[in-house]
């Protein structure tokens, strides 16, 4: 949140430059941040890949997928110019000794001032590895800055998590390491901070004196698609809680901080995430609800189960679907759930916040049998984009009843040009050195130890899988969940 | 705001109904009640005019005043039958004596059961007269309810509607005495104690500590027009001031009521209006401004100064504009300024509320030189319908401020449908027994001994008239007023 440099020069290599990721996101962004004078000319780009190509046959394929991606492609031609091809087996030391030579070259050609990030867009297996050897090609070993960003997953549970963070930390500081959630560089998941913090009326209301629940949705209508090899080992709860959805939760729940900068803001979340109530045995089956989808029609097309996607399991016990109850034991929220709920093969695709505000403390306008609707705040993270808040008015005074109005603004086409992804949003802050929106170690820690009790728990019991047709919103039991509270989802709501 | 009775027999009985504000209001009022089945068949109308009329003339009449201001006219030749003219010289008490026998025969005729409801559309100096005719004729001696509904002004200061009172009451009660203040009957007006009492997240917003000031203005762009004689003798104090911008005031600074009764809400509304600081001496000069109009062009256009308007004395000393800074000495508002303005031929026609939060208590984006922007409350009554909310929240998140974003509604075409006008809602309540939105006699003493501290004070100095020019939002000092406590009028929001 600080002032943004826009002249930063930085090489930027690039692990797994010819894949997916690469070519979806990280191109299209770059471009679009460099078309936008967020970089400058002092700027170059290393793809690192297994196959050979020459640097303009690499261009190519940059340039057709930045075309695919981006619709102004205006001064195209001079950013990829930026753009290099080197080939390496990234498992073997040897080859980094001519990727520092390229990367010494490249220093000096585009001034680079020794500024380096490294963005590992591969298998988690690799993290590992290339971190070692960019230490040992003394890659690490520059005058400028050096800052290593990683995709998800970060380990597959609190222990492994340890173990390729014991690693990293041999070439990297904690400081140096930028570990990628991208829901937090979605435009409104930020906001949720800048409601917060930036307008004087809701704090005030932000406790359990004021808010009953809130409910955190992420769900997908596809389902797991040509991914089901990765995920059929890990499912919801490790692919989405436990980074995305835990992270939402975070930025809800935590207490101001004390200032924005990166440390002030990620210690408060870490408090906050700490504050989770740890469930284990008996306790997990109360709070939270797993799901896998069958199969079922969407939309008059038949759609298959999971078990009958492409490389899965076809006995698999992975979660598709995880709805849970989220209980933070501090003053402010004592006594106010927090629901959260993501899957796949849902209803529509949504991410979506809705905070639900206590009844009037004396309703005077009870006099019919009609209740009155609560107070909701919508925070529309995707596919909308905005905020809405739901209150009473009276539409036609002659009438009885208070009736609910929708007071509620929606990002504009015109507000959303100046971005084209939260990848956009994530690379400014790094190579600004504003780690903000990036998982801290503490953090993860915090939330793989929660999310590892859950996973021991389900791991004693066999689930009744599969237990929701796709097309619908999850298992009967996570309607139970809100129910038994007195509260249900906002299904629908915008 | 009880359950509404649409089954209510009566007998209304209009003076003055050949005058511009039956033809304008009254009987389009009654006929969409009559349309959307709000009255049904037992009510009869009676209109009172000092010419020769026969029925059939004043059914004409009415009929054409009906067609020009309500768009659909289903089942008005219908409604026509219910309406009678009758010749009254409203002063001459011998003349009553046929009133009460036309009443009777109509009461007989459409099962009225003996309800009385009396319109007094008339000049003031007729309310008191009419009033004890009604009595002495023994029209007021019926079995059923009796009501009288008074237009403003009542009175022209504390003493003479003391005198008024006291005489209408020799004929009805309190609780019989209905004295219009139209601005009650506006939706939005309504709808401020709507969107404080069923919405739970507005009463712990709405005291000293979160609101910095409340604004509340009345403009109209045009000039006297036609009611110079009128207006001269009362000017925007007496005329706006004393019933309309204290009525919202007192809406929008009471406490909440133990019950939607009227007693209880009137309860509260005057004690809000008895915390209002008195204002003596120097203290007005420093918190109440009045202004005149002055020649100018408005739109290309020539205006001319109020002094050279019709029926108006050129060397009137007769406010055009008020603006004021009101006190409301009491625990929730101790602190906070309540600003009004009123005036004649300023920059538009907004009836508006405008409720200023104060700044956050620790500003973590003041990080450039760009202050925060407030939050905002803005309730549209007129001619925009609706509620806006201005918050801050980050557009494009790499820059680096925050920018207020506004969260709206704005009632529909479809919400509106129907209602013609606030006097349609004030003829329902009236004839439901429902007070709740008319003026009590304690509302009254307080408004005027208020104002006529204001007055008394102006009277004793000359004021520099005229001061502001047609087209513009008043004097200078309006905007003193403000700016001297750290505020501006929020000109142009929405």
């Amino acid at each position: 949140m600080n002032t943004r440099n826009k002249d930063i020069p930085c090489l930027i290599t690039i692990f797994g430059a010819t894949g997916d990721l690469s070519h979806r996101k990280l191109f299209p962004s770059l471009f679009h941040l460099y078309q936008q004078e967020n970089l400058n000319e002092h700027i170059a780009i290393i793809g690192i890949g297994r196959r050979d190509l020459t640097n303009d046959d690499f261009r190519n394929q940059v340039k057709s997928s930045i075309q695919e991606h981006v619709k102004d492609t205006k001064h195209l031609d001079k950013f990829i110019t930026h753009i290099f091809y080197h080939k390496l087996d990234v498992t073997n030391k040897a080859n980094y000794e001519s990727l520092l030579e390229v990367s010494e070259r490249l220093d000096q050609q585009f001034q680079l001032q020794g500024n380096r990030l490294f963005y590992l867009a591969m298998a988690p297996k690799f993290f590992g590895v290339i971190s070692d050897c960019l230490k040992s090609a003394e890659l690490t070993n520059t005058k400028g800055f050096k800052r290593l960003v990683i995709e998800k997953p970060f380990g597959s549970d609190l222990e492994s998590a340890k173990v390729l963070n014991d690693q990293l930390r041999k070439s990297f500081s904690e400081e140096e390491i930028y570990r990628i959630d991208h829901y937090l560089g979605k435009d409104m998941v930020q906001n949720i901070e800048v409601l917060r913090f930036a307008n004087a009326m809701f704090e005030p209301l932000w406790n359990n004196k004021y808010i009953s629940n809130i409910q955190v949705t992420s769900s997908e209508k596809l389902g797991v698609e040509e991914r089901g090899g990765y995920y059929d080992s890990n499912g919801a709860l490790k692919d989405m809680v436990q980074n995305h959805m835990l992270q939402m939760v975070a930025l809800l729940a935590m207490e101001p901080p004390i200032s924005l900068n990166s440390e002030d803001i990620r210690a408060e979340k870490v408090k906050a995430l700490k504050s989770l109530r740890m469930f284990e045995n008996d306790k997990v089956r109360h709070n939270f609800v797993r799901g896998q989808y069958d199969a079922s029609e969407i939309e008059g097309q038949p759609v298959q189960g999971y078990r009958d996607e492409d490389r899965v399991d076809n006995q698999s016990n992975t979660p598709t679907f995880v709805a849970g109850k989220l209980t933070i034991d501090n003053f402010r929220w004592a006594g106010v759930p927090f629901y959260i709920r993501t899957g796949k093969r849902m209803t529509s695709k949504t991410i979506q916040v809705v905070v639900e505000f206590k009844e009037v403390p004396m309703n005077l306008y009870y006099e019919t049998d009609k209740k009155l609707d609560s107070n909701l705040l919508v925070i529309n993270i995707q596919p909308n984009e905005g905020v809405s808040l739901h209150l009473n008015a009276k539409r036609n005074i002659q009438g009885i009843d208070t009736e609910p109005v929708q007071l509620s603004y929606a990002m504009s086409a015109q507000d959303k040009m100046n971005t084209v992804d939260a990848y956009e949003n994530l690379l400014f802050d790094c190579l600004n050195g504003d780690a903000t929106n990036f998982t801290h170690w503490e953090e993860l820690k915090s939330t793989w130890k929660f999310v590892d009790a859950i996973q021991e728990e389900w791991d004693q019991h066999e689930p009744e899988f599969p237990n929701y047709k796709a097309g619908t919103n999850g298992p009967l039991e996570s309607d139970l969940l809100l129910s038994k509270d007195g509260y249900h989802w906002w299904d629908g709501i915008n």
